[in-house]
């Protein structure tokens, strides 16, 4: 007997089949009709989210604000998928081919991932945004959202899959599990059978329960502890600019800096000054021995500050003696997603580019652009940590793969 | 206190960042190198497989022949390392640029994955072929091969390493783990501090073993439960022809045909034909019901023969009504590998290619073809049959990954 998962698992196999063969013609088309059916829905959609809210009463201002559903963030939901049928289609042509000697043809096709499945926390955007993406890469999608946006989730989902049954689809090419214990999450990261990638959205321990329990392919995205180091010749005020804009512009986000590094040379003019903007910014500040010593307003730092993503308003600062001291710092305690340098050494900066293990490497840039929209992708389903199929943000390809179609007359090999 | 693995595992995350930054003809040079050290230190490299020989008592006559090291065997290592050299640099550019509209640059970099682990069977070419292709793509590497092949490979691993001390490089580059109990693969598994990617090779149920425990990122390589559809309208004579060279060219390997799938217009005339074929070539045969009902001479398969991948001059045949049960079958028991139809309608083609879920799939060829060197890309480092990152034959640049680098005067995000 099947479990419910394992159930939507086998369905969402069969469905793939049907959304890989869709012309490009007809996946905007849909999209377009679900852009359409969401606004035509809203109200039904905002009475079911008013549900969310009312149970949601332990949610906190920015949690409640990221869950709220009224006329302004479902046009900007509609817009969106909208906007998603006027990006390339990521499974088009021209694709490599080439002849063996003995004659047969080989193309390697861009095709579909299969089946998609996507774990995040309480963001009904999400749910429209993923299910949008994998459907224009021609992807079946599972959706697994977070408990507290769960009847704006089924409201939303219904929504989309009504439009795919209005064109004589299978409807479960979108589905939403909703079993919203952490029974149905176990279920999802083990059946090996029927997904062909999960992507998980939320926390950095949560990301990190995933991969180490999954036995289905995994892409890490999102944990950000990013640093920024200030090497001895940054234009300083500059500098300032960038590390405020990097640090306070968003600070919940995975891209904001959480690490000032700052050369030892210039920490005793410099820090102050950083400080006294990062102070007039909100920001909390901490450090070690020696930023402590140059600056009481700093508060000491514990070890685990320096491992930890803050996603608020706290910076904390330490003095390096020079770039390697930067590097190895940086590579210790980096989760892989931005680092940046502020300075103009070209050798200083050939030397953090190339030893500095992340997705995206910064010189005199505030770290803020580590987007798929920024990037100039037109869409972002996460931005990828890990090394393996996609690094930094994720467009509509990192949700494809390849296959190599051979066409012959008879060859053997010998 | 470190453990040994955790400590090999450090060491090659510092190397990986020495041999990242060498230039192409470094690279190429220090292969030449090895590739003559290896014909240099032939005494005692043989004497070394000479232990490991006589030690292996229980090895079967082709696993023997596998670990056996003599003049024209490591005549043959050494040209195939010399022949890396002439490989294409993976790492080289033109690499994508563009300009963000705040006027930064950003530059989509090949970079090395940093530190491999392979895991393999006793196969002491292995040790050499791995540290030739991770070396070549910039990479560290960590290698735990069979303890059958434990002398050998140490002696293969002492010549390698000392190269590059001759070069004033660090040894680390190429490691090999001398522990053969099954701990140093448990900890090297859970190694996510230090190991980039892990590639395993050997046995369908190690395969799954890996992919199942571990935590570090793995591609999954090499099972192979390979089917051949014959459709209505096949040419016979070549399709018996592709047959038996797909089954019996070299049956051991994972690109070998395992089942056969026969449409049940032509099971009646075709079954008997291919039968006799397959016998003379000393195929065992088995088949389901009505396959054993057309030719006595096939024993009646059990429902595991259809998931097992024989690696032997087995093959077990079944009869199909059309072309959807083909594919639905092939889909139920792939491992993604391989998957053939032999016919000439061009819908039953078309539909074979998009639907079959594999990384190759074949119209009138042999599966024996699903090789890096076949494809064309000058090397192998193993067949993937999962989708993210690398599927099918992987060649130097599956070794890699990308980084962007960005290149500003201090913009900020508005």
């Amino acid at each position: 007997m099947m479990t419910t998962v394992e159930k939507i698992g086998q369905q969402a196999k069969e469905a793939a089949q049907v959304v890989a063969q869709l012309s490009i013609q007809d996946r905007n088309q849909i999209l377009l009709s679900m852009a359409e059916a969401l606004r035509e829905q809203k109200s039904a959609i905002m009475a079911a989210n008013q549900t969310d809210l009312e149970n949601a009463t332990a949610l906190s201002g920015p949690m409640r604000n990221r869950l709220t559903l009224d006329d302004a963030t479902i046009e900007g939901i509609a817009t969106s998928l909208a906007a998603v049928a006027d990006l390339d289609d990521p499974l088009a042509g021209p694709y490599e081919n080439w002849e063996h000697p003995s004659g047969f043809k080989i193309i390697k096709k861009t095709v579909p991932l299969g089946v998609v499945a996507m774990v995040y926390e309480a963001r009904p955007n999400v749910t429209v945004d993923a299910a949008a993406l994998t459907f224009k890469s021609g992807n079946a999608v599972i959706l697994r959202g977070g408990k507290e946006a769960i009847h704006s989730n089924i409201a939303l989902a219904q929504v989309l899959r009504s439009v795919l049954t209005d064109h004589q689809l299978n409807p479960n090419i979108i589905q939403l599990i909703t079993d919203t214990t952490h029974d149905s999450v176990n279920e999802l990261l083990h059946l090996r059978q029927y997904v062909d990638v999960l992507i998980p959205r939320g926390s950095g321990s949560f990301i990190d329960f995933v991969v180490t329990n999954a036995t289905v392919p995994v892409i890490e995205t999102g944990a950000g502890n990013t640093h920024i180091f200030v090497d001895e010749d940054a234009d300083q005020d500059q500098a300032i600019e960038v590390i405020v804009n990097a640090k306070t512009q968003k600070p919940a986000v995975c891209n904001a800096a959480e690490k000032l590094l700052i050369h030892e040379k210039i920490a005793a003019e410099f820090l102050p000054k950083v400080a006294s903007a990062l102070i007039e910014a909100g920001v909390e500040l901490r450090g070690d021995d020696q930023a402590v010593a140059i600056d009481g307003r700093l508060s000491l730092a514990t070890p685990i500050d320096w491992d930890t993503e803050y996603n608020d308003l706290i910076m904390a600062i330490k003095v390096v003696t020079d770039i390697d001291a930067a590097i190895d710092w940086i590579n210790a305690h980096t989760t892989h997603h931005s680092e940046t340098i502020l300075g103009k050494n070209s050798q200083h900066v050939a030397d953090f580019m190339n030893r500095v293990d992340a997705a995206v490497v910064y010189q005199n840039v505030s770290s803020r652009f580590t987007d798929g929209f920024e990037f100039g992708f037109g869409a972002e389903i996460g931005i990828s940590t890990q090394k393996l199929h996609a690094r930094g943000p994720m467009g509509l390809p990192a949700l494809t793969t390849i296959k190599y179609e051979v066409f012959g007359d008879g060859q053997t090999r010998h």
